[in-house]
């Protein structure tokens, strides 16, 4: 993978693209510790162009900083490299729409999330991104699964697959299983498919990892890095609510603490999931009143009313969506985002360098 | 962890105790191996006794055998020690029938599961064994989430807290996280609540670990071992039939291939079950037909009916119950549960040591 993101260290640290949280500052600040930062494009890209030149302010000028020396190779005049990615949610976003910034801007990565029916819908994402900025932009897919991921690679043929585990924060898969059997059986199949070193994809762990124990985890099970979403929401880089990172480090025993619902979206009027998709979050007013059978529509009035508590409207008396992943009671403090990278690369080494091994 | 099992080596393989399936042979091969064997006593408890004897006989006069030199320090008569576990389902089995058994067998642990209500019911459990087996019976007790570690550290001081993630197959909690959250977190409430090494309990993960990279990862995590159910229903040694090991083996991408339900046990006429919990298991007819509507009454007949098919009454397409969790996938062979434990220890000590890891 380094090759490729000449900038990084291994074990591979990676902020995930959570919708409008994960900016410019939390990427470029995740990418100069040495990780690889992401811009969430989200649901739409109307800004994405600004997002990447504002990364790029954020890159240039700065000593330490990874290099942005080298160009792309298409004919476009001027083309840029930035060391960060973007991640898409592409059930809802434009292909079209966004295929000149990649031109112009040529991140390092896109993540390509959900998509509306199949899998093959990311063909021409793949395709046309990859043509955009003559391969320099590396094409990165989400999957919840094995036969998902055996259907990406051999219709797609990403540089990385992410696979999320259902104690992922946020969106992802409603059922499925924790990256402890995901990984080794992705990378088994994943060892069938390309036989070759050169032509297989590398495999990310995301969901439930919040400390360095988690990444050495994931790299024993057999991935070369983690993507990490709510570590991260816990940094002053993230565009985030003080409530709502207050309830964060309040919150522990994330399996208990949380839930998957497609009610936190329902109330801030988002639709158009696909079906088998759906969220999770810490437990709050909201959900309580849902499975006590509050209608939707009463309950969305209610989240509005609710945004006007602003910090207040945040944790389990709350009402305010407040996404996180079940590794949320690791979470003790916010942090700045080179640190946490660092912690989890130096921590995950130790661990597997055998320094905090029990003696075998 | 080892002086209290002198013939185990790290990490700590253990065989789960699987109701009617985990019997005196598995157990014992496992604890040969240097790992821990449990035996299933299971809803009832009657035949623990006869389920001791056997195990002690296959122990004896066999070279390479387990000590059960070490004999009992009660006055009861001629006190063993056997080197294999018991597992009891405590909201049904009976503590009063069975402790004449452990004054007389003093089998190495007790795996207390699903206390009725509270985990203040094994109290007496844990208080009675120890004073029936001088404390040589260890206490072990499993939990899913960090609040319930906490509790059981506070009142019953067990030896041992199993972790169990929701990726296990058979019963576990309904709802919560896997043992990529869940290790660390109770982790570090132990050493909050037991800032004493010595009187600190063991963790042993369990859920979704098939191979020796989940075992690895495990450690990583910060446990002592692991458990394994699922990986043990493919060995000669369990009370299993041919056509479910068929299906496990048959079975792929097990956060798809299985599902967390309780009508498995409802077809059965199992039930008593505390509302926390269901079973994990292989998709098939009886789970389509209940969620596509038909009732239970219905489903159970059908149930009743399959039972005449035998072997050919599992998998996808029957109707039989094929508890099994995630890491399903990832089981390819009937292996002798020996062999299954040196490999997962081997492996996972190369693991550790560096030998298959990413360069750093």
């Amino acid at each position: 993978m380094r090759s490729d993101y000449p900038w990084t260290a291994s074990p591979f640290i990676v902020s995930a693209p959570m919708a409008k949280i994960a900016m410019p500052k939390l990427a470029v600040a995740v990418s100069k510790a040495g990780g690889i930062g992401f811009i969430a494009a989200g649901y739409h890209s109307d800004h994405l162009e600004d997002l990447l030149e504002e990364a790029e302010n954020l890159l240039e000028g700065d000593e330490g900083t990874p290099p942005t020396v080298e160009r792309c190779t298409t004919e476009t005049p001027n083309p840029k490299f930035v060391p960060v990615g973007v991640g898409f949610i592409t059930w809802s976003a434009s292909l079209e729409k966004t295929l000149p910034t990649f031109t112009r801007y040529c991140p390092a990565a896109v993540w390509l999330f959900a998509p509306p029916k199949d899998f093959r819908d990311l063909i021409p994402w793949a395709n046309k991104i990859r043509e955009a900025t003559a391969g320099r932009t590396k094409i990165w897919v989400q999957v919840g699964g094995v036969a998902d991921a055996a259907k990406v690679v051999e219709t797609i043929h990403p540089d990385v697959i992410v696979v999320q585990g259902l104690d992922a924060g946020g969106h992802s898969l409603a059922r499925g299983a924790s990256i402890v059997p995901l990984v080794p059986e992705i990378r088994d199949k994943l060892l069938e498919l390309c036989p070759t070193p050169e032509r297989r994809p590398d495999i990310l762990a995301a969901g439930g990892i919040s400390d360095c124990r988690g990444v050495a985890a994931a790299m024993a099970l057999g991935a070369q890095g983690c993507v990490l979403g709510t570590r991260f929401l816990a940094s002053p880089e993230a565009m985030i609510a003080r409530g709502y990172q207050r309830a964060l480090l309040d919150a522990c025993d994330g399996g208990v603490s949380t839930v998957r619902t497609s009610i936190y979206d329902k109330v801030r009027d988002i639709h158009g999931w696909p079906e088998a998709y759906d969220g999770r979050g810490l437990k709050n007013k909201t959900f309580s009143d849902h499975v006590g059978g509050l209608s939707e529509v009463r309950n969305r009035e209610l989240y509005r009313e609710e945004l006007n508590r602003g910090d207040e409207g945040y944790g389990p008396d709350g009402r305010l969506t407040t996404y996180a992943g079940t590794g949320v009671g690791l979470i003790r403090d916010v942090a700045p985002a080179g640190d946490i990278v660092k912690s989890l690369r130096d921590g995950a080494r130790r661990i597997l360098r055998g320094e905090y091994r029990t003696k075998l």
